[in-house]
C-alpha cells in the first residue's frame, strides 16, 4: 500500500458504544466472540476465560508503561522505514491514550496468567490495533490496516517488551511516589529531631533503662535509617534502567533490525526523561529478573527500617498511664468499640503491617526470581505485581503515617523528665572514675533497696557528694550531636 | 422506652438514594460528614480519610462473616433480655442483608488500618445501626433507637468479634471453595492415573534416567500428595472452630453476661451448620492468631504440592520436539506474540506463580502472627487478608488448572515408548543377579560407546541373551500398585 | 557360600588403629585412597573431596536413624532368606553400634551434597560393610563377604531409605527432646498462672491501657498457646510415621521382594516402639517431602507462639524504673560491658532469636519442599538439616528459658497495683450503665485534665459516687476463669 | 601506678596447661569457677551455663574481627593517654593472637545468647585480660593489672563494638572468599561462553522449543548475571564500612573521649587496609542493623542467580538418553546406591540447596533486622551468624561447583545439532515475510502431522523452496553478540 493511498486518521473519541452484543475477533487459533463495546481482541478474551483467578489484576502501571514501549517501538520502526509513518502515527496516538490511562478499562487481565506476560502484551497489541483501526476508519477485528502482531508488536516479543514495561512501571512508581514520600517522612522526622535535640531522656537497650540521650538524637537515628533506605532504593534504580527490548524471542534479536535495541532504549529515555539504556546482555535480561529482585530487596530495606520506627513510636507512646508514655500521638479516631475513650497507635500499626507485607511480597519475588529456566524467567506477572504492590503501600503508608501521626506527635515532657530522674543507669558515668565493678554495686544496691542512685552512691563511700553532683548530670551525658564520641 | 411503644419495622428496600450531598454522623470524638447515600457513620468515614493506602480493601468475606456474628449476638442478647426483641429483629434483618452480600458496597475500608480490625467492626456496627434505624423509621446518624456501640456491638468488642469473623470467613471459604476444588483436581488426576496405570515409561530421579514406572503410578503420586494436603487443611479447621467471642476487651468477658460466649458460639454453629465452639482460653484466642497461622501453613502445604505437580507436568510436556515430550497439554491460546505456532504450559505457570504467592503470603502471616503483644495480636487485617487471598487463588487456580489443562492432558505414547526403549537404567534389574558393580560397568560401557544396554550386557559376558531377555522386561519392573514392594 | 562354611563373627572392639597411612577402597568408578584409620570407603572419600562446603555436617541423628533402617532391612532380608543369617548378624551388630552413636566419627559428610542423600547412605553402607568385614575377619575394602551395595543396601535405594531415616530421626528428636521440653515449659507457666490467678493488673491492647485482667489469666493464655502448639506437633507426627522404605529407586519397589515394605516398616516399628507403617503411596513418599514440610510448619507454629510469650515477658519486665516493670526476671549475668548493674532479659532475647531462626529455617524447608521433580525430591539434606536444627534449638531453648528465666520470674506487685489504680480504662464498666459515648467523654476528660477516673466520672454528673464505687471494682471486672463471659 | 614501675611483658607461649581443675573468676555478680586451663572468665562461664543451646557457636570470624576492634581501641586509648602504653602493649599482643586465630579455642559461646552480643564481647575482654595478665606476670582472674571492663573494654560498649566486629567480619569474608570465588566462577563461564559462541542450539522459553541461539550466548547470560551479583555485593560493602564504635552504650559516646570514634575507625582502616569510617549517625548504627540486612540481600541476589544457573545446567544435562542431553557434566561419583552406572548432577543440586539456604538465612536476617527497639537492635547474634553462614556456603559452594562441575562440562554437539534441526520455531524467521498468522499455521500443521517445518512450509504455498532455504538458516538467526538486535 503506497503512502499516498493510505487511510487518514480521524479524531475519534475513545469508545465503542454500549449497545451490548459481541464482535468476532480472531487469532492464529481461530475466531472468538468479544464484547462489542471493548477494544480487546481474541487473545485477551481467551485469557479472561482461562485465567479468571482471584481478584488480582495486572496493575494499570504496567499498561501505562507498555504504552511507552509501543510508542517508542512504533517511532523507531517508522524511522527505520519498516513501518509506514501513517501506521506509526495511529499506533502512537493510541499508545498515548494508554499512557494517559484513558484505556485502563480495556486492560482487564489477571495476574495469574502466562508467566511471560504474553497475554498482557497481546492485550495491549489488540487494544492499540483496534483503537488505531478505529482512528483510521477500518473494521474492528479485521487486524487491517494495523495488525496486533505484525504492526503493534513489530520488532518485539513479549519476552523483551514485558520486562521493559516492568522496569518502566517500577521506576515510575518509585520516582513519582515512593521516593518523594520517603523523603517527606524523613524530612518531618528530621525537623522534629532538630526541635527536640536538647530534650534529655532515658535511653533504653534490651528494653531496659540505659544511659540518657536526647529525644532529638533518638529521632535523628530514625531519619538516618530512612535516608539510607532512600539511597539504597536510588541505587537499585540503576539495574532497572537497563532494558531488554531488542532481544525479541530469546535474546538474539531475531526479527528486529540491527540497532533496534539501542535506538528504542534511547527513544524510551527521551519519552520518560530517565536514563534508560539497552541491557548489555539480553540473555541475562530475559532469562532472569535479577534487577527486579534487587529492587524488591531495596523496598524491603525500607520496610525493615519503617517497622523499627513505627514500633519505637508506638511503644514510646504506650499508656497513657501504664506504659512508657513519652510520646503523645494524634488521636484520629476512637480506638475501641468497647473501651470508651481509648486511643490507639493505629497509624503505627498500619505501618507495621505494611512492613510485614512488603517483606512477604519480597519473599515471593526472590523465590520467583530464582525460578527462571533457559531463555526466560516465566515468573514475571507475580514479580511485577508484588513489587508494584510493595512500592504502592509503602508510599501511601508513609504519606498517611506522616500526615496523621508523625507530624502531630508531641512530647510528654513531664513524663520524660520523671523517668530520666529515676533511672539508675546514670551510674555509668561513674564507671571511669570508680571502676565498673564499684559502679555496678551502687546500681544494684539502689535497685535492691528502692533508693535513688544518689543515695546508694553516697552510701557506698566510693564517691563524694560533690563528685556525684559534678559527674551525674544527664544533660552532659548525651555527648555532642549524632556521631557519638 | 417500653416495648409496647417501640417503633415498628417496615419493609424498606436497601438504598439511600443517590442525590449526592452529605449527612452528619457522630462518634465520641465529634461530628463527621459522610456521603448521604451511604449507610456508614463517623468512624468509617474517619478511617477512609486516614487509611486510604493502596488498593487492598478488607475482603467482603469478612463482612459476610461479621453479619453472622452480629446476628448471633443480637439473638443471644434478646434471649437474655438485654436487648429488646424489636431491636434485635431490626439488627438481625440488617445482618441478614450483610450476610447475603447485599450491603457489600457499604464496607469500603482498607486492609491497612487499625490492627484490631476495630474500624471494620465499627463499619459493620454503623451500617447495621443505620440500616436498622431506616427499617424502624428513625433518623440516620441519630444512633437512635439502634446505636452502633450500645446495641449492635452489645456484649462484644472488636477484640473478640473480629477474630471470630476471621475464623468464620476462613472456614467458609475453605469449605465452600478450596476443599471442593482441591478434591476435584485430585479426582481428575486419580482418574487419569487409573487409566494410564499400565503405560510403562522411564522414571527419572535427579532429572536423570532411572528405572521404569507407569504413567499411572506417577500420576498416583500427585493425587496422593493432594489427598494429604486436603486432610491437612481439614485438620487445620479444628483450631478455627474455636471462637473468641465472649472475651470482649481483653479476654475476661467484661460487659458480656455469664454464659454469653457459650451461647453465642452455639448460635453461630446453628446459623452456619458448622461445629463452632467457644475458645477454651480467651487470652490465647485474642492475644494470638495461632489458629490462623496454622491454617495458613496448611494452605502452604497445598501450594508446595501443587508446585511440584505443575512443574512435573510442564517439564513432561516440554518440547514439542526438543524436550521430554511425554505429555500433550491442551493448547488454549497462542503462546507467543513473536513465535508463530508456539504453545506454552500457561496453566502450569499460573499454578506455579500461585504457589509461590501463597508461600509469600504465608511468610507474612507467620511473621504477623508472632507480633502479638499482651492481650491483643494487632496484626489481624494483614493476616485475614493474606489467608483469604491464598485460599481464593488456590481454589480458583485449581479450578482453571483442572479445567483447562489437566482434564485435557493426553499422552504422547509414541514418545514415551521410544524413551523407555533407550534408557540404560533398566540395568538395575540385573544388579541382584550379577552384582551392582558388574551392572554399573555394563551401563557405563553402553553410555560411553553409544550402544544399547542389551549390546553392552552381552558384550560383558556377565549375562546370557536368554537371561537378559528374561530379566529386562520393563513392564515387569514396575511392581504392583502404588505401595512399592 | 554355604552357611556351614561362613566366617564366624568375632567380638572385636571398634577401631582401626591410628597408625596413619591410607587404604585402598573401590567403587564402580575405580579405586580411592582413604585414611587407614577410618571405616568409610570410596564414595565417602569422594564426597569429602567434592563437597567440603562450609561447616554444616549431616546431623548425627540421621546416622543413628540410618542404623535402624539398615538393621531392620537386614533382619527382614534374613527372614526372607535373601541374606544369610550370619551376614545379617554382622550387619546388625555394626548397625547397633551406629544406633548407639559409637560410629559417629565415621560419618563426616557435609549437608551440601547430592540431593538424594545417596552419599550419606553410601557412607553408612561402607562403614557398616567394613565394620562387619572386620567382625568377620575379612579384608577391609574388599567388600567381601559383606558388600556395601549388595548386602548392606540390599532391597534398598537411597531414594527410599534416606527419607525413612529422615522420618525416624525427626520423630526421635521430637519425642525425646522437643515435646518434653515444650510440655515442661507449659507446665511451669501453668503453675505460675494458677498461683497468680487473683492478682489483678491492667490489661493492654494495642500496647495501650485496657480493662483489667489477672496476672494468672495473662499467663494462662501463654500456656494455652503452648498446649495448642504441642498438639499440633503431635499431629504432625502422623505423616512422619509413613515410611518410604520398599519403594527403592523410583517407588515401584524394583529389586525388593513383594511384602518388603510392610515387613520392614513393622520391624522399624518394633525396634523404635513407634507406630511406623509403610507409606501407602511410594511415588508421593519419594517424589515429595510433604510430611517434612508439614512437620516444619508445626515447629514454626511453636516458634510463633514462643516469640509472643518471650516478647510479652521482656516487655512486662522492662525497666526497672522506666518501663512496664510488672515482672522481675532472674538476673543471671551482668547485662552490659559498659553500664554497671544493668540486667537484661537475655533468655527472652535468645528465645526470640531462636523463634526467628526457626521461621527462617522453615522458609528454606518449604521452598525446598516445592522443588521436587518427577520421582525424587532431591532437596533432602537441606530439609533434614533445617528441621533437626529447628527442633534442637527449640528444645534446648525452651529448657534454658524455663530453667533460667520463667521459673525464677517474680511479680512486682507494688508496681502492678499502682498501675492498676491509674488506668482510665476501668471506665469500660460504666458503659452498659451510662452508654458508650458518655463513658468515652469521662475518660477523655480525665486524660485531658490529668485527673483520676473517679474525679472525672463524678464531675460528669452521669454517675453517682455510690454507683461509681459499686461498679468500678477492678477485681470484679476480670470475670471468672479463662474462658471469657 | 607510674609507668616506670609497671610490670614487664614476657614472651610467654599461649597455654594454661591441661592439669584440670578450676580457677576462681569474678564479675560484678560474684565469683564463678572456670576450668583452670581456659583464659575466659566469669561471664563467659555464666553464658556457657545459661545458653548451651544447640550446636551453633558464634563464628570464629567474629572473634578475629573483635581482635582488631580491641587492638585499635587500645592503640587509640594509649595515644590519648587514657591507657598506659605498657597496658596497651599487652592488650595488643593478646589481640594479635586473637586476630591470628590462635585463641579460637577460648571463644566457645553459643549464638543463642544475649541479643547485644555482650557475652561474646565479655568473652573477648576476659580472654584478652587474662592473656595480658599472663604476659605481664599477674594473677589470672585478678583483673589486675588489666581489667576486662576497665582496660580491654575501655571507651567501648558491646553496643558499639559488637556491630563493629560484625561489619569487619562480614567484609573480610566477602573480600577474602566470596568475591574471589564468584569472580572465578564467572570467569570460567565466560571462557566457555567464548569458546562456544558459534555453536548454534535450540532456544527454549516456557520450557518449550523457541528460536535458536548459540551455546555461548546462553552461557554469556549466566556470566552476566554473576557479574551483576558481584557488583551488587561490592555495593553492599559501602554500608558495612561505617562503624558504630564510639557510640558506646546508646550512641551518645558516653565514657569515650571526644574524637574517639573517628580515630578508632581510622585505626581499624589502617589495620585492615579497608576504607572504614565512623558511622555518621550512631543511633541508627546501634539501633538498627540495616547495613547487615542490605548485605544479606546482596548475598541473596547471588543465590537467586546461582539457582537459575545450576538449574539450567542440570536440566540441559538431563538424560543421558531421555532428557535434554545437551551438556555432559563431569561424573565425580556413582550416582545411585541401587541404579548401577547412574550419574547425577550432584554439584548442581548442592548449589541449588545452598541457594535456598541463603534465601532462608536472609529471611531470618530481614525479620531480625526489623525487631530493633529504641537504642539497640538486640538481634545481632542471629544476624551475624546467618550472614557469615550464607557467605561461607556461597563461597565454598561456588568453588566446588566450578572445580568439579562447570570447568569439566562438555557439550554433546551431536545431540545439540539433532535438536536444532527438529525445532519448528525456526518458523519465526518467516513471520516478517509472510505474516505471523500464516507462519503460525505452518508450524501448527507441521506439529499436527509430524512433518518437518520445511515440508509444512512448502505445502502451505506461502513460501517457495528458495525463499525457505534462504531464510531458515539457524546460524544466521542468532544475531550478533550478546546485546540483541
Amino acid at each position: 500500500m503506497a503512502d499516498h493511498t493510505h487511510p487518514v486518521m480521524q479524531d475519534i473519541a475513545i469508545g465503542l458504544g454500549d449497545g451490548g452484543g459481541s464482535r468476532r475477533e480472531f487469532d492464529s487459533m481461530g475466531d472468538v466472540e468479544v464484547p462489542a463495546d471493548r477494544y480487546w481482541g481474541a487473545q485477551t478474551q481467551r485469557s479472561l476465560q482461562h485465567f479468571s483467578i482471584g481478584h488480582d489484576r495486572m496493575p494499570k502501571e504496567v499498561y501505562h508503561a507498555y504504552g511507552i514501549v509501543k510508542k517508542a517501538a512504533a517511532m523507531v520502526n517508522a524511522e527505520e522505514g519498516r513501518l509506514p509513518q501513517w501506521k506509526a502515527d495511529a499506533i502512537i496516538r493510541a499508545a498515548d491514550e494508554a499512557i494517559a490511562g484513558k484505556l485502563d478499562a480495556e486492560f482487564p487481565l489477571y495476574v495469574w496468567q502466562t508467566g511471560s506476560g504474553t497475554q498482557s502484551n497481546m492485550n495491549v497489541n489488540e487494544v492499540l490495533s483496534n483503537r488505531a483501526i478505529q482512528l483510521l476508519g477500518g473494521t474492528l477485528g479485521s487486524q487491517q490496516p494495523i495488525g496486533p502482531n505484525d504492526d503493534v508488536n513489530m520488532g518485539q516479543s513479549s519476552n523483551d517488551s514485558f520486562p521493559t514495561a516492568m522496569h518502566i512501571a517500577t521506576l515510575t512508581l518509585i520516582d513519582d511516589r515512593l521516593l518523594p514520600e520517603l523523603g517527606r517522612l524523613a524530612g518531618v522526622i528530621e525537623t522534629k529531631a532538630a526541635a527536640w535535640m536538647e530534650v534529655v531522656k532515658v535511653g533504653r537497650t534490651h528494653l531496659e533503662d540505659a544511659t540518657p540521650l536526647s529525644v532529638g538524637q533518638e529521632w535523628s537515628g530514625w531519619a538516618a535509617q530512612l535516608r539510607d533506605c532512600i539511597r539504597e532504593i536510588e541505587h537499585s534504580r540503576s539495574g532497572l534502567f537497563e532494558l531488554a527490548l531488542g532481544g525479541t524471542a530469546v535474546g538474539t534479536g531475531l526479527n528486529a533490525p540491527r540497532g533496534f535495541s539501542t535506538k528504542v532504549a534511547a527513544q524510551i529515555a527521551d519519552l520518560t526523561n530517565k536514563p534508560f539504556v539497552t541491557a548489555p546482555n539480553k540473555f541475562a535480561a530475559q532469562g532472569s529478573l535479577d534487577a527486579m529482585v534487587r529492587a524488591s530487596a531495596a523496598l524491603r530495606g525500607a520496610a525493615v527500617a519503617l517497622m523499627k520506627i513505627a514500633n519505637d513510636m508506638r511503644w514510646l507512646a504506650s499508656g497513657p498511664r501504664c506504659g512508657f508514655g513519652e510520646l503523645k500521638l494524634p488521636a484520629n479516631e476512637p480506638g475501641s468499640s468497647i473501651m470508651p475513650g481509648k486511643v490507639n497507635p493505629t497509624q503505627c500499626e498500619a505501618m507495621v503491617m505494611i512492613a510485614i507485607q512488603v517483606i512477604g511480597d519480597d519473599t515471593a519475588v526472590a523465590f520467583a526470581g530464582s525460578q527462571g529456566n533457559f531463555e526466560l524467567n516465566a515468573m514475571r506477572p507475580i514479580i511485577i505485581n508484588n513489587v508494584l504492590h510493595s512500592a504502592t503501600i509503602l508510599a501511601d503508608g508513609c504519606e498517611k503515617f506522616r500526615t496523621y501521626s508523625v507530624e502531630g506527635t508531641e512530647l510528654n515532657e513531664k513524663r520524660i523528665g520523671e523517668l530520666l530522674e529515676n533511672t539508675l543507669m546514670l551510674v555509668t558515668a561513674l564507671s571511669p572514675v570508680i571502676g565498673y565493678q564499684n559502679a555496678a554495686h551502687i546500681a544494684e544496691d539502689a535497685e535492691a533497696n528502692g533508693t535513688t542512685l544518689r543515695e546508694a552512691a553516697l552510701k557506698s563511700g566510693k564517691v563524694t557528694e560533690a563528685e556525684f553532683d559534678r559527674i551525674i548530670v544527664p544533660k552532659e551525658m548525651i555527648g555532642d550531636g549524632v556521631a557519638g564520641a
